[in-house]
C-alpha cells in the first residue's frame, strides 16, 4: 500500500509500505477513506522534533475490512471514526475518561501512521466508533475532524469548564483553536473571544460562534480580554498553540478561580513560572485529548448535522500529493489539509 | 499595643506599635486572644523573601471590640475567627469562591500584622465568622488553626478533588500538610498516604487519618506511591511545600486525569516543565487558599468537636516570646507555634 513517510525534516514522500495485517485478536484493519495533516505534524516537518523516516498520520476515517476474533463492536463493512490514540477503553485510566493515557494504549504517530491507504487499529473496540450507516460524502470531512482536531478542541473546552453564562477566550486560531470556538458555542458559552490576527480565520471563527475577535497578542491581548470582562479575565480560556507565549497569554487572560484548558502540544524547554501560577488562582488542565471519551457524542452531533466541523478543512488533495499539503500548512496557505485516499 | 516586627532576616522583635482604629465603616477592631507563626513567615525570617521592619502575622482569633457603621454580621463581644486574607465577599471573584483574590481585598502579612494585641480587620462581614458563643479555652487552638493552616489544607484537599473511594497522597508534613491529611479524612478519602520522614509528624499524620506513611522523597517517593496504586499514581495529591522538588513530586505521584491541589507558597524561580505537565494529563489547581469560603463549615465542625485541628500546635508561648517561637519553627523543633496574647 501507499503511505506517507517523513524521511527527514521537510522531506515528505509517499512510498510503498507493507500492507498491514491483523496481529492481535483485538485489532481491526481499516481501509481509509480520508486522513489529514495535523498542526503537530509540522513539528517534525520543521525539524523542531526529530524526523528520521517517520510514519506520519494519526487522524482517519474509513471502512472496516477485517477484525480480530475478540472484536465485538465493529465489523467488516462498518464505517468508523477513530481516536488519534488507541486505547482498550477498559483500564482504570480509560474508565476515568483519559483514554489517551490508557495503560495499554499508544499513538499512531510514528508507529502505525494513518496517512496511508490502510491501517491496523489496535484495540478496535476501545478506539473506533462506527457511524449509524455509510455517511454521505459531505459528512466525511466532519467525521474526520472528530478524529483529532474537533475531539481536541472539545476536550479543551470541557477542561476549561466552558458552560452557559461564561465568557471564553481562545488562544490560537489554528484548526484546534477554531474547533475550540465551535465546541464552546455548542457547550453554551455566552461570549466567545477568538484571539486571531488572520482575516480568513477570524471569519471562520465567527461562523463557528465567536462573538468577539481580539487581534492583539501577549500582554496587549491579555489587556483586551481583561477590559472586556470587568478587569477580571475570562472564566474559561482554551490554549491551542503550545508555546511559552501562548501558555502565559492563556494563564494571564483567566480570572482567579477560572479554568485554562490547554491542548497545544507543549515542547521541551517551555516552563511555567510556579509563583505566577500560584498567585493566579486558576485551574489548569489539558494534555493529549482523550478523544475516544467524546467520540460517540461527536459522531452523533455530526450525523444529525448539529455541527459542521469539516469546514475547518480548506484544502483537499489526494494522498499522493501529501508533500504539497505539508507545504501549504507550513506556509499557512491552508488551515488544515484533507487527504483523500 | 505590642506587636511582632521582623526588623531584618532572623531579627524578630516585639515592639510598641500604634493602636489600630476604625478607618473604614466596614472595619472591625478585634482584641486578639491568640495568634500564631506560619511556615510562610519563615521565608522572610530566613531571608528568602525581603524583610525590612515587616509587620508579621496573618492568623488570628479574638473578641470584637468595635465595629464600623456598615458592619452587620459581627458585633462587639463576639468571638471571631478570620481568614488570613481580607475580602468583601461580595465581588464576582468572592462569589465564585476565591475570596483570597477579592478585587477589593488584601493580605494581613506585612500590612496589618496580626502577631499583635489588637488588629483592624477590613471588610469585617466578608472576612470574619463569629462562633456561636464564647468558646471554651480548649477550642481556641482549633479555631485559630481554621484561620489559615486548616483552611489551607482543606482548600488543597478540595482542589485535589478528594472524596470517597479515592487514594490521596500528601507531599509535605508541616502544619498545612498535616491539615491536608485531616481534611482528606473528613472529606471521605479511602486511603491517605502521608509523605514524611519525621517520626513525630508521622504519628500526628496517623492520628489525623493517614493510612500509610512514605518516607522516601523525590523519584523514590513517587515510585512508592505508584507501587501502592497499581502503578498509576494517586487520584488526588496535596502539595504543601512550594519548592520545585515538592511540586514535581506531587505532579509525578498523580495518575493521568488525577488532581493536584497545591498550596505551598511557590517562590520566584520555581518553574514547571510544560511538556511534562502536558503529558501527565493531570489537573492542577491551588494558590492562596480562599479560607473565608470554608470558614463557616470549619467553625461548625470545630464547635461540634467533629475535628480537632488544634493538635497541630505543639508549642505555646506568650506573644512577648515570639522570637523563641520563630527559632523553634525554623529549627524544626516545633511544627507550629501558638502565641497567646
Amino acid at each position: 500500500m501507499r503511505g506517507v513517510v517523513l524521511n527527514a525534516p521537510g522531506e515528505v514522500q509517499v512510498v510503498d509500505r507493507e500492507d498491514p495485517t491483523i496481529v492481535e485478536p483485538t485489532d481491526a484493519l481499516v481501509r481509509l477513506t480520508a486522513t489529514c495533516i495535523c498542526g503537530s505534524d509540522l513539528w517534525p516537518y520543521r525539524g523542531v522534533e526529530p524526523a528520521d523516516h517517520l510514519l506520519m498520520g494519526h487522524e482517519y476515517v474509513g471502512l472496516v475490512e477485517e477484525v480480530g476474533d475478540e472484536v465485538r463492536t465493529v465489523k467488516p463493512g462498518d464505517f468508523v471514526v477513530g481516536a488519534f490514540a488507541f486505547s482498550d477503553n477498559t483500564c482504570q485510566i480509560c474508565q476515568a475518561g483519559y483514554q489517551s493515557r490508557c495503560v495499554n494504549g499508544g499513538f499512531f504517530h510514528g508507529t502505525i501512521g494513518t496517512q496511508a491507504e490502510r491501517a491496523r487499529i489496535p484495540f478496535a473496540d476501545g478506539t473506533l466508533v462506527a457511524t449509524p450507516g455509510t455517511p454521505d460524502p459531505d459528512l466525511i470531512p466532519s467525521l474526520l475532524a472528530a478524529s483529532d482536531v474537533l475531539g481536541t478542541g472539545w476536550f479543551a473546552a470541557v477542561a476549561a469548564e466552558v458552560g452557559p453564562g461564561k465568557t471564553v477566550a481562545v488562544v490560537g486560531d489554528g484548526a484546534v483553536g477554531l474547533m475550540g470556538v465551535l465546541s464552546a458555542k455548542q457547550l453554551g458559552a455566552e461570549r466567545i473571544i477568538a484571539m486571531s490576527r488572520h482575516t480568513d480565520r477570524q471569519a471562520l471563527a465567527r461562523e463557528f460562534g465567536a462573538t468577539d475577535i481580539v487581534e492583539e497578542r501577549g500582554e496587549a491581548g491579555v489587556s483586551r480580554v481583561k477590559n472586556m470582562t470587568d478587569g477580571l479575565g475570562a472564566h474559561s480560556v482554551i490554549e491551542a498553540v503550545g508555546t511559552q507565549e501562548s501558555m502565559m497569554q492563556a494563564i494571564r487572560s483567566t480570572r482567579p478561580g477560572g479554568h485554562v484548558g490547554y491542548v497545544g502540544v507543549a515542547h521541551e524547554g517551555t516552563a511555567l513560572p510556579a509563583d505566577e501560577l500560584f498567585f493566579s488562582g486558576i485551574h489548569l488542565h489539558g494534555g493529549p485529548a482523550p478523544v475516544r471519551r467524546f467520540l460517540p457524542e461527536l459522531v452523533d452531533l455530526i450525523w444529525n448535522k448539529s455541527i459542521d466541523p469539516g469546514r475547518v478543512f480548506d484544502l483537499e488533495l489526494p494522498l499522493a500529493q501529501a508533500a504539497e499539503g505539508y507545504q501549504a500548512m507550513d506556509q499557512r496557505r491552508a488551515i488544515k489539509v484533507l487527504l483523500t485516499v
